[in-house]
């Protein structure tokens, strides 16, 4: 560093998805849309390569009062806000914990927060080795670290040992952990934890609290596009039987479920096993708040509150969303399918806006597609490919020019 | 704690003026607008106590595209919004150092990115001994402490030998400092740094960076709520004689220049003295945002960008401003004047939203003036009068009632 202090991060020079997506545009610019993949994109674009918007969602956007765009909300949300958030995020799983909400910028600002408040400078957070990169950079960021356990066993399925294992460890070293699962449809892979692997995770997480407190975060930000909104939601009631020395907290984003993604609408709603850890998660988390990015944006939360307050308009956002999720899902199974008929398996997928290839050197694989005009974001351990932002046609595409690739 | 960890931090059970302003719309409820004082409020109220908004900003709020609301804007903001705001923050200034932007959710993302990136974990930031108390929060949250220095000497001036003596002590003891320096129109007190303070300040820096590396952040949010918008620019080419050890930092807001609280639209601006300082200065305040927020509400740089693209409608927000200001100004003034005249002096004032008086007992003052009716926050060293929420004729009767009960 020549100024800044680098306090234990490991700050890149470049965004490296930032990079890759700036490719992409510039060979677009060059050889037009329809020659060029850019399955870089964490949106999800229609099938001409333009942002898909819920209209309805925006129609309420626009129709705010001055005041409601104008004025502060407060540190840790609307009322109005708070209420419609826990719909929006349980369905009708109606949960017996003690239940908080704190509003946050997109779904990142309550991974923040839960990390902040729920371990200490020098702590490990776990999450899976197939991971959202910024994950690590909101760990270092505060002085933390990231440790993984192996997310996949042989059979493709999730690696319930490896996961107890790595919890067991980091419990009994640091007294205290801090626990990241992306479900449903998780980012980067597209996997889905079955009811059964949430049955295995809370059994674990109950024998190894013995150890130390256990924060597990439910980063659900991608838990309506799926599938069914109310059978991928059957994983909370599981969660009920945490006992009393683990916190669960759910991550909600309104970036992905009402397509408000500039808008930085989230919350972090706590599921805890007492009155006093969820007060005390209200006051812990407004102070994060107020000593990171103060109150969040006002509209966003007005928007989510209108929408569950009008039993019509709920209806037609869900509508409009089945049917963005239903050619999502259809771009995903296209993508799968083609890939295994080529002879090449992408990581156990499910559903959701990626999915992902193992490989040895993701940089160089990544690389030469983007020679062939298919860009895709190499990870550690392999390339993903967002079907959320390319046609199920150019789907098979990709997946054919990566199977010849990478078989 | 009964989960949380506490980190250091001092968090308190509800936040104070948050509670503060709830009783006072509740004794609203009860005896009706007229009656009551509430002089506790951070945003611009008209005099018929609701919110002020520039209606021009809103009308382009209200007319962007789905895609300006829904899609993400880059991690450190808009290339349009990057140089909007600098034409915002700078007005006619042209500096001659190297200018780099990072867009942070309204003022207090660039007061965190600041403190995180240019100090240590356990390091003393710095400021005057009335300060926003948020600045503590942001401080703590990521383990730093927040040190001050008396703000004013007994002739009712910066007091620079006080500032300068903080300076040297910490330089020394740290091998660097960030500084905190919220001019003009200084939330809590209204005072502005004169021409002659801040040359004083300048060499003081210059002196005392041999010791350590400074970073000045001047926190700006009140810039154009002083006055002429250009006179109180007048320190920026002052800032110019900062040595090569020395960065400042302008910390900008369109919470209050552009009313646009709710929309968490700031920025970080930084006049860098070589091109790698702010080259560094892009990568660690993305990689600081990155893993606090994620990027920043697209809309309001939209909006910002959109009003410095066209020469007419910014002709009608700074004239629509200038006529808030205006009544900002009086209401300040004649506070001022009506105190003194009943014998009590503020604290060194000279414009924006709030003025303070001193005092011993701040918390038992501001019950007593609630229990007529009259609402303001108590600070460590008196009490802050928000002369931005109330009308002139109220700024009169409070005045007057603060005058007789604290004589």
């Amino acid at each position: 560093m020549v100024f800044a202090q680098k306090n234990g991060r490991t700050i890149p020079k470049a965004d490296k998805i930032f990079g890759i997506s700036s490719r992409a545009k510039a060979r677009i610019e060059e050889k037009g849309k329809e020659a060029v993949i850019n399955a870089t994109i964490g949106s999800m674009m229609d099938d001409e390569g333009n942002l898909a918007v819920l209209d309805s969602v925006i129609e309420v956007l626009r129709t705010l009062s001055p005041e409601e765009y104008a004025a502060y909300a407060p540190i840790g949300g609307t009322p109005a806000f708070k209420a419609a958030v826990c719909k929006a995020a349980f369905g009708k799983f109606e949960t017996e914990r003690y239940v908080e909400v704190c509003a946050t910028p997109g779904g990142t600002g309550g991974i923040r927060n839960t990390v902040s408040n729920y371990s200490c400078p020098g702590d490990k957070v776990l999450t899976s080795d197939w991971y959202w990169a910024p994950y690590k950079t909101i760990c270092q960021e505060i002085g933390r670290d990231l440790d993984t356990y192996t997310m996949f066993n042989e059979a493709g399925s999730f690696h319930l040992e490896a996961f107890a294992a790595k919890v067991e460890e980091l419990a009994a070293a640091q007294g205290r952990l801090v626990i990241i699962i992306n479900t449903p449809a998780h980012n980067p892979t597209g996997y889905s934890l079955t009811d059964e692997d949430w049955k295995g995770v809370v059994e674990c997480l109950n024998t190894a609290s013995a150890k130390g407190r256990i924060t597990l975060l439910v980063d659900a930000a991608y838990i309506d596009f799926a599938g069914d909104e109310e059978a991928y939601r059957s994983f909370l009631p599981i969660l009920e039987e945490l006992n009393g020395n683990v916190l669960s907290i759910l991550g909600y984003s309104a970036s992905k479920t009402l397509t408000l993604y500039g808008m930085r609408c989230g919350a972090m709603i706590c599921m805890a096993p007492s009155p006093e850890i969820a007060e005390e998660f209200r006051q812990v988390t407004e102070f994060s708040s107020r000593g990171s990015w103060s109150n969040c944006v006002r509209a966003g939360q007005t928007v989510l509150a209108r929408i569950y307050e009008d039993e019509e308009l709920l209806a037609s956002v869900v509508a409009q969303r089945k049917e963005f999720r239903d050619v999502l899902i259809r771009r995903g199974k296209t993508f799968e399918k083609t890939l295994r008929a080529e002879g090449l398996a992408n990581v156990p997928f499910d559903a959701g806006f990626f999915t992902c290839i193992a490989c040895d050197d993701p940089e160089a694989v990544s690389e030469k597609l983007a020679e062939q005009d298919i860009f895709v974001v190499p990870l550690a351990k392999g390339i993903r490919i967002s079907v959320a932002s390319i046609s199920e046609e150019k789907c098979v595409r990709a997946a054919k020019a990566i199977a010849k690739l990478m078989k």
